[in-house]
């Protein structure tokens, strides 16, 4: 099928022509209403005009990014990540990851379902709002996904299928690049000008030898690192949830690569949001809850990442019979390891790149009051740089959180 | 054009329908030898009847292994990744790449130069043969086309394109996985059967749990690091020079691996040459040579790799103006260090999968007197365990130098 960009009144004749859709809504009349949050794509939901709850979304990208216009060019083909992943994250681990009805890489589009009674999870955080099952539904989704496309799971030949399925994510995984582990740490034109000008804490980040070179390091290991298919975006913006279900939404950064990428992604966005508490609400019980759920996130993730490793006696990596027990359970206590230290490495950058960085986050780009604001980046790029320079001789989620709250309570 | 076997009859036919072979040869009456030396391939040497001189090297994969035949199945799609190698190399280093006169994926044939003058290295090694430029040459090899097919070089689109055109040349890097970095340290069925029986040496190295989980760390990188393209098999087989001349030949295992394996791989053919000539030929000057020749190829290796990357102002991984021109040198010496380390612990495992493992090598396994040859065998494990035990603390030439003088000494 050649590629039509749809809009508000082609787009119900499309849905009706395929099949799951139209047997979804059983010959009902339809309306759709384009929802206006997405940054890079168009959003549409489409719904049955007698029976509201019935009702599907459906994105569909434009070769532009949608926010900005149509001269800001864009390859529509960060769609076709985006339907890859969604469809192998379907695939292992279901309950986390929505139904999905329909997608078509020549349409850079995918019908998927309506969650209707779930927010984004970083307004719920901001709001101090918990979440009782949270940390054990995203550290069942982090296990399964990172180690199912790993070469601790997979054989040889299926991982490099699945390399080449997403390695050719250029432009997205460009942006991750220049915008994480790049631009927000120098003089840049796309940098948030107005904070930087004038700003000695910009001026101290951007002169910090030091955290730039460690900095670099995680860049080359997002850059040549293939263990396992991440999300490539996973803060609390791309989470949805209620107090039953969690769903993990918008992977079209996926491809393969580090495995500590998405967990220090979480944990950034976690810290950033324990530090809006800290300078704003000062709401001493959320922050503590905010440090359990990191201590949560990381524990379970280990012994769920371990224990699903035990089982499997064969991969590209081991073979039955190679190593006895003993020395396999130290290899694989030793590895789990390291992805605690890469993901504290790169959840450091992925804090500190909010502060002057393109994309800033409501919790704390957001605060308005000026010397808060301030006084919040400022802890803010504290904590990362730990994070960035430590977190190769990190060993335990308790020492993660000492490092949030020793520097939070100065 | 459809894949058709090619033998001595009809090669000549299909060579003169080639423009730039049909103008080499310039209307010569041509007749084709078949050269038996081809384990994968087969390997004809096409002349001029009436004029000698005029030689090309012709080289076609079939669809199984030459040198078993038909009833052992191998993917002619190597000789896919070993044109992609070749051509890219020879683009990069042309002057230690032989002459390419014509390719064909589909035919999987590849038509070049023919090294009349030149001997295979690890010959010339043996019988004690010194190459005066060898170090300077190879040197120069692997610093060109490593560092000019890697992120510090490359832009982030054209690095993912490099990997596309390689990433699945799986068979080849599934036999690497295998038979260097698995089968050759465990009970296996493709192991010298003869030699693992009521051996000693076998049954302590297939129980040195320690040593075997340093290899694991070793497959893990080969496996899921995207630095560089590498020849992916460059043992002292696959080199033929002169005094003049060195060309690095059959790159099909050729994939963005890991920037120590080609290093390692030379590195570790060199090591169990000086162990031939330490228990056969006790050639203490030629000794010396060898060990000369590994500290000059680690020390320009380095100073050239180092070089290039001085004037490279923007990459994947570094734009201008992001870190200071201080901060820039000393990560780029200690970058350069960890190829170093690596290329030792990779060396390690070259080295001592030739011991037991399917591929042996001419300077150890065929060394006729039995003692011998098990001393031999005995040193080369001794070495390889140092290197790949001690391979992260590695700091320069020296030590390497000393792990193999000590040993061979002891």
């Amino acid at each position: 099928m050649e590629y039509r960009e749809l809009d508000v009144s082609s787009i119900i004749e499309y849905l009706l022509s395929v099949d799951e859709v139209a047997s979804y809504f059983g010959g009902d009349d339809l309306k759709a209403d384009e929802i206006g949050d997405g940054n890079l794509n168009y959003v549409y939901l489409v719904s049955s005009v007698s029976d509201s709850n019935k009702a599907l979304i459906v994105k569909q990208a434009v070769p532009y990014l949608r926010c900005v216009g149509e001269e800001f060019a864009l390859g529509r083909e960060r769609m076709t990540y985006e339907i890859r992943a969604l469809s192998k994250f379907k695939e292992i681990a279901p309950d986390f990851v929505p139904d999905i009805y329909h997608v078509s890489e020549d349409m850079s589009i995918v019908v998927m379902q309506y969650l209707e009674n779930h927010i984004i999870l970083r307004g719920g955080l901001t709001d101090a709002k918990k979440y009782p099952n949270f940390s054990e539904h995203v550290s069942s989704y982090l296990a399964d996904t990172l180690f199912k496309t790993s070469s601790l799971y997979l054989n040889s030949t299926l991982k490099r299928k699945l390399i080449d399925e997403f390695n050719s994510n250029t432009e997205l995984c460009k942006l991750t690049e220049d915008f994480v582990f790049t631009f927000a740490y120098m003089q840049n034109e796309t940098n948030d000008a107005d904070n930087v000008k004038d700003n000695p804490l910009a001026q101290k980040l951007f002169s910090d030898m030091e955290f730039k070179e460690k900095v670099l390091d995680l860049k080359y290991k997002f850059m040549t690192s293939t263990d396992a298919l991440i999300h490539g975006d996973l803060h609390t913006g791309s989470i949805m949830l209620n107090e039953n279900e969690t769903f993990v939404i918008d992977p079209e950064f996926a491809y393969v690569g580090p495995f500590g990428f998405d967990i220090g992604a979480l944990l950034a966005n976690l810290a950033n949001n324990y530090v809006h508490h800290t300078i704003v609400t000062k709401d001493e019980e959320f922050k503590e809850y905010l440090l359990e759920t990191i201590k949560e996130i990381i524990e379970l993730f280990e012994s769920k990442f371990l224990k699903l490793w035990e089982v499997q006696k064969n991969s590209a990596l081991l073979i039955d019979g190679y190593i006895d027990d003993k020395t396999a359970q130290k290899y694989r206590e030793k590895f789990v390891k390291r992805i605690l230290q890469e993901s504290i490495g790169f959840a450091g950058c992925k804090m500190a790149r909010r502060v002057f960085g393109v994309a800033g986050v409501a919790e704390i780009r957001g605060i308005e009051d000026k010397q808060k604001r301030h006084d919040a980046e400022a802890l803010v790029l504290k904590i990362a740089r730990e994070f960035v320079m430590k977190y190769e001789k990190i060993d335990s989620a308790e020492q993660v959180l000492e490092i949030i709250k020793v520097n939070s309570a100065g």
